[in-house]
């Protein structure tokens, strides 16, 4: 496939998502990768020994695909593809060297699952509105996809949700490979949007688990949050969409029944009696459904959707509100 | 609740959801069990000890509530409400005593995940056939709900799915206690088939885990599978269901994702390189999935559904297909 040949793809970000989507894309013979990551250890570790120290450590980097930039700028000059994969809260901060100039003529895809705090905005909007792409020329990865077994080469499947994007079918082409199958999807808020709440789920799931409820318990509230998620999207942005196919259900099923699952471990530390700042302190990752919990809500003034599961996390990890109590009183809303 | 006060209930059969389904009738006061279990060591010592010693043996059997019987015909007299909870394949056996005079004027619910075999039709189907009784005079208990965790009173949710049965929310008062919420829901059909597939889909799943497939993998697998489910059960009888609810995902998910599911361990067993005969003759349990599959391959005969994953199981166990191979062309067609 002739477009494939020598793209260039500019990755921003260090964790293990990034790492991830650095080895599927260097399955492909003529890709190049221009990695930016925040720290200057990682950075040297890779240059040195063709592995990333602090994420998927097992997964070879060869220098003759990679090479790795300590600016943002330097790392996105001539890319055809820009994605973006760092936590969603250091986002603003990762992209503040870049200016509109930078990023001109380049296809955005975020690999983000969470919003801008505060601004309590999509990724891709907060793109589209900071640097004036329009949203044809952004897209986002979705799984349903731990990093940890792309890392292990488990057959997976990923999902390229666009708007009308024109690159979203290309850039399925370029993370398609001998175990992961990634399609493309015209739904880019629906896919966004469940990538972000169904964090908030996994955090209830861990909560419910670490309090003792059990897997009877966790199937009807995952069976009940698919009913959530999907009032809320509706109200946002009402089209017809099969909730079930995997790019929604599928995207939520690994998350709240992973053990791979930060958020889920991050949930279960608060069940098990865990302050939100222990909590936070305990765990090296970044857990995207704390953040995306206060953006629902907040966005949630204006649409008043009924989201009872989301509200049960909030009152927990922002109002102080026991787990235990919280969650009996949750159960009674659930069927 | 006046209409609760001396209940009589017959339970026909002795295994871990009927045992379980017993005690979560003895949470109400007034309930009188009738049971019937065809093992007389089980009798004896259910009779002497007030334990089952076969299946959730912890769970405490008053002798008060529950009287043990040798017989169907003495079991099911007096009583407002027989609960079938036999395997599927034994459902004939252990009902040929029972004449149309004996049924008469009582409710059947079928607490059965399957259907009889050979002749490819649902329990209440046939019981509806043979014994002469309405649909309206039917009902089934649908999960998500293991046995299991019902003995240690985790709480669970249960549903009554019925035609257009008036005794299904009745009964759904008599199923909820402390830890279980009971609804009724008008739809007897898709209840019953999902609670049928679902079986199929947890071999499948467990074929795949056994190959060294991951939670990525069976993500994507269950999402299909609630669209394959949902394309069947609506070419049998459509309507508009809302299939995220818990009756239908919750179902599935609790069987194909938890670790008491004894068709995943049997599908597991297949994937990890049993025959269909060792695997069987290990377990001590029926997998209900394994006469599910044939069932559902033959009615899709006459209905032309595109079932893919229901077709590779069957391959599998019925065909000799090696499960590597069958799942490699599988997984293909999943996105």
């Amino acid at each position: 496939m002739s477009f494939l040949n020598n793209t260039k793809i500019a990755v921003i970000g260090g964790g293990s998502w990034a790492t991830a989507l650095i080895k599927i894309l260097c399955e492909q013979p003529y890709v190049q990768i221009r990695w930016w990551l925040r720290n200057q250890d990682d950075i040297n570790h890779i240059r040195k020994f063709h592995h990333n120290p602090s994420y998927l450590s097992d997964v070879n980097l060869s220098p003759k695909k990679i090479k790795v930039f300590e600016k943002t700028t330097d790392a996105v000059k001539g890319a055809d593809y820009i994605i973006l994969a760092v936590p969603a809260a250091f986002v603003q901060e990762s992209l503040q060297d870049l200016t509109e100039k930078h990023l001109k003529g380049k296809r955005i895809v975020s690999a983000i699952k969470g919003m801008i705090p505060d601004q309590n905005i999509l990724i891709t909007d907060w793109i589209s509105e900071k640097y004036g792409i329009g949203l044809n020329e952004t897209c986002v990865i979705a799984g349903p996809c731990h990093a940890e077994e792309v890392a292990l080469e488990k057959q997976s499947y990923l999902t390229i949700g666009s708007a009308e994007c024109p690159a979203a079918e290309d850039f399925a082409k370029l993370m398609t490979c001998r175990y992961v199958t990634a399609h493309a999807l015209d739904d880019l808020y629906g896919v966004e949007y469940f990538a972000v709440m169904k964090n908030i789920i996994a955090l209830a799931c861990g909560i419910t688990h670490g309090l003792g409820y059990g897997d009877n318990f966790q199937a009807v509230m995952v069976s009940n949050a698919m009913q959530e998620i999907g009032r809320f999207v509706t109200a946002l942005d009402p089209r017809t969409r099969d909730i079930s196919s995997s790019a929604y259900l599928g995207d939520l099923l690994v998350t709240a029944y992973s053990q791979f699952s930060r958020n889920r471990l991050f949930g279960n530390m608060i069940g098990r009696g865990y302050s939100v700042k222990a909590a936070q302190l305990e765990m090296k990752m970044i857990a995207e459904g704390f953040y995306a919990t206060k953006s629902i809500m907040e966005m949630n003034k204006s649409f008043n959707v009924n989201i009872p599961i989301t509200t049960a996390v909030y009152n927990i990890l922002y109002e102080e509100q026991a787990p235990a109590h919280v969650m009996e009183e949750l159960k009674k809303l659930l069927k």
